[in-house]
């Protein structure tokens, strides 16, 4: 074996993202090894879970960091009971999904309905992190139901939105007609001395044609018709919100992440919104893990040539910089163009497609294809090193 | 520009077979540069167009060696002129390929007849060729539309088909019914004094179930009725000539190629059969000029784990592996197993196909696809010198 005259044992670092719909940053690293393990079965192959904000977040930082789960039972985006599951890392830092409590998975897809749909749930699952004396709450906001601004959430947290005559004024975008007055006397006063961060890559206003309502409205369930009536009472809500808090919302980059929960986490919990891969490599310590690398092995699952900000390997690939080391992106597809790709930190792009074939087929072999993209990358990573071996025999 | 650090410029040999029915030899060349160029520019690229033994083998070796082109009027497959092109290298050895006098290329669909196509053509080509007063005659005998058992391509070179009147028997398989005589007393005398080569990777005998009729009949018109006639017609010719000339012909391997052609140029001609690729190799000195690479790209169309003999990428290894060099394989498509391939001096196959598509869309787009696969086998090639480059420097 080669490699093994120059350095002892290769340490691969495999830390891709999900590809999402066919397989899990969990099965994707699993394949990946098994390819690698073809051509270099001595290898120590580190594999840690990815993810970018949205959903996998809390397993993929859970597992590995080696944090726990809590399971809490809270309110659905419909009102519903759900199972939600998020996770305690270092026994300072809380990771929840939205998704898990309000997310468009937990109802079925005639009942998507962006004026009844509430963030409740999610508050009620910051108050079960807030119980452990954490430190921090970190959110990942994708994949949400709902379009309330961040109201359910709000009242969860004991947040009181009253109507006219006192009384307050239900869930879901469609309450917020009503809305009068605004009482955070009741709010948890943990919220105080937490620090709540948003983990979210999406940089639309909450109001507007850019914002959360005409851009995410449709796959919530709204018509086109729906869009104006749902944009004004997001703009209601959050022109309230301004005069309450004094700060700029409307028209701010994030604030209409996840139906104008970022809004709503600003207001009320003083949240800061951070790019997600970023802040989840930091958690996960990636750099530590990464250092001693020969090689690191990322991946999504599809790479192209617009998409460089806030992409997991991309992320990774400006850590593996850091350290000179080598970088391969598997993919299950790639643009025709990667300059940019190539031009941060991503060495050698491979893709799973190995002949012509349907996206179906793609992704009901995505074990076997992404196990033989796993074994090219060593193949790749061993092609120059035995020329230079060579050279040096020569010289 | 790390890799002048150790070896000053980078040479690289591109010789890939053509992507048959997409691209030649020389397109893919050039794609395959073109790539290369994007991540080293001032690299040395060497390309040497490849070819079988099949379509594209006359003009890879002339272009390969720098020899000249000849064209002849010679008979087609059914009687009518064609102009057929033929090379002379080193003034010593001719290249000749029968489906320019006898392909099915030559004729249309519908006039496919494997009673009645004739190599005749192919023997005018050697005729001219000896011509040429050389050494060798080098025949590349696929994509034949003949059935004839090489009788036309002996008759051109002066032998005399007889009936039982003494009359000349006429063109095509079905005339070889009324064959009562061979006489070869006016065969061409320079025939014995120039070796005639074969290219060929057919493995198919003249007769029988996987003889040229049953095996290859079919492609060039034949009806299944019409298979068990044609194979008995050729055994009837493959009797005679056994008896003639006092060898093996009917069971021997080859000489089911190009609709018997095999078995004619055998006993008229006394040839010998040799792998195509192999012998290509060696015409094109390909090992003077692979020596002192530092990396040799070569490819094919479709590339799989059965078809490693014969195959120009695995010849081509071969001959860089005497020298250690990494070997790379640009395909346009690939199977999931590849083990033979690697186990045969292959190091990293990498196909064009980049994501979901069509075989359409891979021709289509060929030339950008080919593009991207050259400059990732660089990319590829410089991943793992950059790491060891940095091992010595912490070492």
């Amino acid at each position: 074996m080669e490699l093994l005259e120059w350095g002892g044992t290769l340490k691969i670092v495999v830390a891709s993202d999900s590809f999402k719909g066919s397989a899990s940053t969990f099965e994707i690293s699993d394949y990946i090894e098994k390819g690698i393990r073809r051509v270099q079965p001595d290898a120590i192959v580190l594999k840690i879970p990815l993810a970018d904000g949205g959903e996998g977040t809390v397993d993929a930082i859970v597992t590995a960091t080696n944090g726990n789960y809590v399971t809490k039972e809270v309110t659905g985006p419909l009102g519903q009971k759900v199972k939600a599951k998020f996770g305690i890392i270092n026994e300072k830092v809380a990771i929840i999904e939205m998704a898990e409590a309000s997310g468009l998975t937990l109802i079925k897809d005639e009942e998507r309905n962006p004026f009844k749909t509430t963030t409740f749930g999610t508050g009620e699952l910051i108050k079960a992190a807030l119980d452990y004396g954490v430190d921090e709450v970190v959110i990942g906001i994708g994949g949400s139901a709902t379009n309330d601004g961040g109201a359910g959430m709000a009242q969860a947290l004991g947040v009181s939105l009253k109507d006219r005559n006192g009384n307050e004024i239900g869930y879901g975008a469609e309450s917020l007609e009503k809305l009068s007055m605004i009482d955070i006397t009741k709010i948890d006063p943990r919220l105080q001395s937490t620090k709540i961060t948003v983990l979210s890559d999406v940089t639309n206003p909450l109001c507007g044609e850019n914002g959360a309502s005409y851009i995410y409205g449709p796959q919530k369930g709204a018509t086109q018709d729906d869009l104006e009536t749902l944009d004004n009472l997001l703009r209601k809500f959050g022109n309230k919100l301004e005069r309450e808090f004094q700060i700029n919302l409307v028209n701010r980059q994030g604030s209409g992440a996840a139906g104008g929960l970022g809004a709503g986490l600003m207001a009320f919990c003083d949240a800061k919104i951070y790019s997600g891969i970023e802040r989840i490599l930091s958690y996960i310590k990636l750099e530590d893990h990464i250092k001693d690398a020969d090689l690191v092995i990322t991946g999504e699952g599809r790479m192209d040539n617009q998409s460089v900000n806030g992409k997991a390997p991309l992320g990774v690939a400006k850590i593996a910089k850091m350290y000179h080391l080598p970088v391969v992106a598997i993919v299950g597809s790639e643009g025709n163009q990667l300059e940019n790709v190539y031009n941060n930190g991503i060495d050698l792009v491979l893709d799973i497609v190995n002949k012509p074939m349907t996206l179906q087929d793609a992704m009901d072999n995505v074990r076997e294809l992404t196990a033989n993209a796993g074994e090219k990358a060593i193949r790749a990573f061993r092609l120059g090193f035995r020329v230079n071996h060579m050279k040096e025999e020569i010289l």
